[in-house]
This record gives structure tokens, sequence and C-alpha cells, in this order.
């Protein structure tokens, strides 16, 4: 708790660094690319999940598990996925060890080796494809709409906690439908479910919209996904939903007979997010004194810090406090009551402000007297002294408060750093020196965007739904169907 | 639907896995040894989750998550634990594939060899520790109680659904502490716990006890244990607590310096239970028509369906039936109503059979008339035709009356089959023809023990706690401290 963070003004890299490891959220571990997320930082993304799971729920999901290995021939059954997937992955080629010839360590067994390899799964669309192909025979059997929370892996050699990791956690939605205008409907609505988390729950603005054909997933006709704005002006896809059209149908071959006996290729969604989402959060809000979090997403929503000298005067205050905690958690408030003896306040206000705790209560012994307490927001770092008595429903009130002034903050800077430009000058100027989104108008041909990216290192986070005004490219003076957003992104 | 189970006195282990094919629990998948959890087989290990969990975190553990992948080297720092365990695994020896030669395919990347090879975790006392041993360094950082839900992978050849398989989940409890007796006392308290979650939520009964040294988890001290009698009469051993002396802490270097600021190793426990709680569940209860599920873990407690003519009879009933629906639900009671009109009521009867739904209603217009409802329950196969006023409270006081009776018909028939014999002929005729678990006298040699496996394949199942009795070796004649119960296991 010591040291300071690095100032996010100073280095933005290097201050998320250190808030990862100083909030308790999660550590490297000793294998490339895997990390440790540790139990702080588990409670949150436990709460996102939990959050989640009720809405796919809702919507008509249910969770089902699907093997961890993919036979490597999976890969090639469909033509896209492969280039796309295929390629950076963790391969099973063993399946024993045995002593060594110095009885003091373990070695491959020659003798163990698999016939085809197993790929650890970098998503799951294959093997579950191949289920699907058993489960679906006739118009009766669908919609099947399936989603699974796992691990996933592909394999990177730049790694960045949460960003960026060999090893993630995530859930995938896999969906199949008997039209294409239900897969469509089914894609388009578990956009609407991220978008809703992100703004509602993470209090992180996101633009809806499409991929352009290169960002698109490996295997999808058309990919949707929400972009959200880090404190740095960077972008980050912070959910994707695929309307797989009927490519991994066809490479499983799975068809269904319809109500007239006609055999027909199915139709196919998948969507996901992933730990990333940590990411997004803890980049959305901290500050230079450590985590911010959101109100629903904090395990700890209200942190209680006596504070007292002896036995005597903590039992007073206890006693003075017990109904306050009493009726905050009957509404649902995750409080933390800290009278841990090892620790002395200071400690704890920095601890707890670290970790991004929304609300902290103090009370002593001269407040006790005045009927007073002390209410600390993290959000805007306020403090001030409130009346004891129904200081329960101020913070009740207070919650909401900091929820919805996060997700107002966090909306106007990215309000503002989403820039119009009518020119490839003006846009190598603004991605240059001020970063954030900017809106431009491009041809719609895949050079074009190549171009633009090895020049300016932006690439087209999306092309959004409400974006119509037609123009010409900045870059070739060719036609454009409307305004895409361009940014560097994470 | 069509076809009938196999009848359990025919061939216990083909009703077994027709059952779990039938009731949509899970399936083999094309990767050898790996399954599929189908969506209503994981609703009900969701179930079982939810309940652990809470479990868990009321006796102050918290949840992170650690890599899938181990460094080889790690699993042979506990040299009782590789022997255990670093033999059958999946090896991960590569890190990319690259398109063949002839461009249909893809092949292993011969460049992309790992220098250190790495196991798909088969449990994760390793890298686990080795985590703790940069979070522990003073007696203030005890203890840490951690728990993950994760995949792990064991090889195995011959495989049963939920029962043996390569991959399954699980949850593996971790805890380090700063003496023995509080490791100890942990180790203990979570045998209670998964004691508690058998009989209170799966209704079955189970015995506590502890390992024999030749049972014992590779790299533990002492592991306790719970073991449940299946209908044919053989154990599954459903939970394990182990007990890890400083095994692991010696092998990882981890020391806490105590108040005084001298320096030990720290003391350490796991324990786990798995997916194969799935096979324990359907053991323990169904019967030759299909799954037989207590209320407390049945994804759906009730299903209602309508016996209708015609879109006006289905709205009569239909508001009939919606305050009922409504009560239920109020009180907590999961309802399905099924008024699909693609099935007839007799499929649908079947199918709720198959699925073990506890409690079955179905009302028709002659019922409606008679202000009557037929109410059946799927533990006794008894129908009544009951009032339709108060049927909801009917309902759940019968989902309480057949959680307690399978609870009670399972441990009845646990109790008939456990018969004290007292000498190895008798011992030998009741293993070979009545099954069940035997209690016996035991030397407390390994070798009388393996002699008794060899010659009966009959193993140890537990030593336990409440057997004190002393007495003579059924086998060697040598003194024994106390009867110990043996049985062929799954
Ligand atoms: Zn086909
Ligand atoms: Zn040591």
């Amino acid at each position: 708790m010591a040291q300071k963070l690095t100032k996010r003004s100073e280095d933005y890299s290097s201050w998320y660094n250190e808030l990862v490891g100083k909030a308790d959220l999660a550590e490297h571990s000793d294998v490339r690319g895997c990390m440790v997320i540790k139990p702080y930082g588990f409670a949150i993304w436990e709460k996102m999940k939990e959050i989640l799971d009720a809405k796919f729920k809702e919507t008509g999901h249910s969770n089902a598990y699907f093997p961890i290995f993919i036979p490597k021939s999976y890969l090639s059954k469909e033509a896209a996925h492969v280039d796309g997937f295929a390629k950076e992955c963790a391969v099973v080629t063993h399946y024993r060890l045995k002593t060594n010839e110095t009885g003091d360590g373990v070695v491959v067994d020659p003798d163990a080796k698999l016939e085809e390899e197993l790929i650890v799964r970098p998503t799951s669309e294959t093997i579950i494809w191949n289920s699907f192909g058993k489960w679906i025979q006739s118009y009766r059997d669908l919609p099947i709409k399936i989603n699974q929370w796992a691990n996933v892996v592909r394999w990177e050699l730049r790694t960045r906690l949460f960003l960026r990791t060999a090893e993630f956690l995530w859930q995938e939605g896999h969906t199949a439908h008997a039209t294409k205008a239900e897969a469509i409907a089914e894609a388009e609505q578990m956009l609407d479910v991220y978008a809703d988390f992100a703004e509602n729950y993470m209090a992180m603005p996101v633009i809806k919209g499409l991929k352009t054909e290169s960002e698109r997933f490996a295997g999808a006709d058309e990919t949707y996904c929400i972009e959200a704005m880090m404190q740095d002006g960077k972008a980050l896809q912070a959910g994707t939903s695929h309307f797989l059209g009927q490519n991994f149908a066809k490479a499983f071959d799975v068809k269904f007979s319809d109500k007239e006996g006609k055999q027909e290729h199915v139709w196919a969604t998948s969507w996901g997010v992933s730990t990333r989402l940590m990411g997004a959060l803890i980049m959305t809000h901290s500050d230079d004194e450590g985590l911010v979090l959101p109100p629903a997403l904090a395990p700890i929503q209200v942190a209680i810090i006596p504070i007292y000298k002896g036995e005597e005067q903590l039992a007073e205050i206890t006693e003075k406090l017990t109904p306050v905690i009493e009726s905050l958690r009957k509404q649902g408030v995750s409080v933390k009551f800290d009278d841990d003896d090892n620790r002395r306040p200071g400690w704890k206000f920095a601890e707890y402000e670290t970790k991004g705790v929304p609300v902290r209560l103090a009370i002593g012994q001269r407040d006790l007297a005045n009927g007073k307490a002390e209410v600390a927001r993290r959000d805007t770092k306020e403090k001030n002294l409130v009346d004891f008595e129904g200081v329960d429903q101020y913070i009740v009130n207070l919650l909401n408060e900091i929820q919805e002034n996060l997700l107002n903050r966090s909306k106007t800077f990215r309000d503002e750093n989403i820039r119009e430009v009518n020119s490839y000058d003006e846009f190598k100027e603004v991605i240059e020196n001020k970063g954030g989104f900017v809106s431009a108008h491009w041809d719609g041909t895949m050079e074009t965007e190549e171009q633009i990216k090895n020049e300016t290192k932006a690439t087209i986070r999306c092309i959004p739904f409400t974006e119509k005004e037609e123009g010409v490219c900045m870059v070739t003076g060719k036609p454009s169907k409307g305004r895409v957003l361009f940014a560097k992104a994470y």
C-alpha cells in the first residue's frame, strides 16, 4: 500500500499494470501469458457473470458444457475459421509422462503420442456444431439456444493482465435457428444485452455497430460489436455478437427438415464477452489513487470503519452501527465492517480507496457525541459529515448517485472525444495529437482501410448503426455510405 | 422416448448409460474421454454449484482462478504428488499450427515447440502453492481460504459419463494455515459441508471417514472422505478433503513469520467434489422408468400439463391454473407449464417421468368441472385426485415429503446392505453374492489390504469415524483397532 501509483498522465500503461497489482485484482503466473485472478478481482468477475447469466436465461438460453479439446481436423472444416483461429494455439500431442532416467523428474512418454493432435479450444464453434449435428433433425429441434462459461486459450506473446492473455475466461453463446431472420434477430438481441450490461452495470457507454469485413470474426457473415472508449482515448471492443449465416451448418453438414419436409441448412449465431471486461471496467473509471468501481459491480459497496481507542469505545460504536449495517444489508447493500485491530484507520482508508469501494463510512468518539458520521464517496472523493440518524438511507441514495455519476462522467468524456473530420490530413492530426474516436468517411474497401491502418495505426472500430449520412472517402474521394469510427485500440 | 430402458436388475451398467442419454443429461463427444454436458444435465450441476458455492462462502472461502497449464517441472516438486498425478495427463508441447503443404488442412508447426512442456491441470496444488509462496510472508497473511471452480483433465482409457471422464468439472478448495490444528479443523469442516450437502440436498446418505494410506491423495498426510452406496451395492466416493500437512509448503518453500518473528512452514488443506456427483445422484434414486431427482436439485420441480381439445378449453384451463402457478413460483417452486401443442399428453408424461421431475399435475375438462386435479409423484409413482382448491400448498408439502422420502429410502437401502462379518470366508461370500458394504476387522497393513483387493476386488472404502471396537484381522488374525468398510467401488 505504501507506494503511490504512477500517474495516468505520466504513463497510462504503467498506471494500469500497477493498479491491477495494488488493487489485488490479478497477477502474472509463471506460465507464460496465463494470469492468476485473485479473490478480489474474481469477486468482481463473479458479479459480472451473475448478472449476465440471468440476462441470458431471461432471453431463453440454457447453459451447457462442451469439451476443452478440439480435434485438429475440426478447425479446418470451416475455411475462414481455420485462418482466423487455427494458428496460435496450445497443441496437445501426448497423453502421458514417465519418470526420467535419473528418477528425479518426469519426461514426456514418446510411446503416448496421440494419433490426432488436440487443440485447447480458442473458441468452440467447431466442437459445438459437431454436437448440434447430432441434436438437430427437424424444425421441432429448433431453435437451440446455448451458452457456455469456459476458459479458452489463444497463444499470445505480448500479454497484459485481463486485456490480452493466453488463457482467459469468457462466455460463448451458440444458437441454431430455422431462418436467417431469426438468427439475425438473435445476434442483434444479444448485442443489446451486452450494451445494456455495459451501460447500466459497468457504467460504461458503448457504441453499437458492425465490424468491417477485415475485422469480422473468422467464419461470420456479420460481426456486431460494442466499442467503449478508455480514458486514454483508445478504443476497447467490449463484446461481439456474430451472425454466422449457414457457414458452420455447411461445414458440419447440419440440416433440418422444415414443416414441409424439405431439408435446409441451419442458421447460426455466436456471441461472447470475456475477462477483458475487467480491463475495460478498470480503464473507464479508475483514477490516480486506484480502482473506482460502479456500485452495481462492487464486491464491497460500503466499508465501515470505526475509529476508537480501547475495547469499550469499540463496543459503543459497534452497538450504534449495528442497526445501520443491518438496515443496509436488508436493502441488499454489501457492507464490510472493518474493526480489525491490526491495522490503523489511515491504512484502511488507503486500502479501500485503492480497491475502489464506492462508499466509506467512518465514525469516532466525537462523531458519536455529535450524532454525525463521515461519509466519503470514492468517485468524486467528496467527504461529508452527515446526520447519523438516517445515514442508511443516505448511503443507499448515494450508491445510486455514484452509479449514475460514473455513467454520466464517462459518457461526457467519451462524447467530448469523438471528432468528425473531413480530410485525411485532419484525420492524421487528430489521431496523432488528440486520440479518441474519429468519425470519418471511408470508401468501404479493405485497401483503404489497410492503408489508413498502416499509416496511422488507427483501425475502423465499427460502422455505427446510427450513421446514415452519405459522403466521400477522406482518403480516395470515392463515395461513402456513411461515416465510420476510427481509433487506436486495445 | 420410444424404447424402454434396460431394467436395473438385468444390467445395471447398461441401464445407467441409457438413462444418461434418455434423460438428456450428457453424451460422449468425439474427443476420447471428454463428455458433452447437455442443458438439462448442466442445469442440475448448476444447482449443485450454487448450493455448494454459498456454503463455501458462508465458511469464509473466496473464489479465485489459477492457470489451466502447469509447467512440467512443478509436478515433480512434491515427491508423492508426482507419482499420483504426473502420469496420465494431457501434455501441451507446441503453441502453433500452420497450413499443410496441400493447403487444405493444418499441421503442428515444428518451430513452435515449447521449451518446457505444459500439463493440463489434473489438480492445482502445485500451481496454487507456487502463488501462495508469493502471497504469504507473515501470520497476518493467514489463513488463506480459496476455492476454484474449474475443468481438469486426467487421461482415462475406459470412461463412463460423469463417473470417469478425461475432462471433468469440479471445485477445488485450497487453504493455508498457521497451525496444524487449524488445518485439520478446516479439512474436517469441509468434509462436514460435503456430507451435509449429500444428505440434505442430494438425499444421499454418506459415511464419513478416513482413507487408508494406499487410497490417500498423492501428497496428503490424511484424506477424509464421504462414501455413498449405489443401488447395485457398489461404493462411490462422493467427496474428499485432504490434510496436506506441510508437504506442499516444503515443496514450494512457503514459510511465514509468526508473531515472535520465527519462520515456519505453512499448513495446508485441499478438498473437492466433481461432476461425478451427477453419477452418484443418478445411481442413488433413479428407477427403471428413468431419472428420479430430489426436489432440492430438480431444475423443474413441478410439470403442469393441461389436457384439452381446442383453444377454448386450453384458455379455460390456463385461466384456472394461472394463480396456482403464480403461488408456487412465489414460494420458490420451479414450475414448467407445458401447453406445447406439438406433443400429446402421454408423450409429455413419459418425458417428465424420464427426466425425473418430482411432481406432475395434470388437469382436464372433467377435473375442472369436479374441482379436482391429478397429482403424480415421481418417487413412488403414486397418483392422486386432489382438490383443486389448495393444490398449491398440497404440492409444496409434497415436494418436502418427496425430499424426505428419498433420503429415508436410500438410507434404509444403505443400512440394510452394510454387513458385519468376522471371517474371511464369510467376507468373500458376502462380497461375491450380496455386495454392499462389509464391515470387518483388518490388521492395518498395506499388504493385507492388497491381498484382499486382489482376491476379492473389494477395497477399503474408509475407516469410519464412529468405529472404535477392537478386534482381530479377518485375514491374518493380527490385532485390529476397529472395523473398516470394504466394498467394490466405482
Ligand atoms: Zn451440407
Ligand atoms: Zn522450506
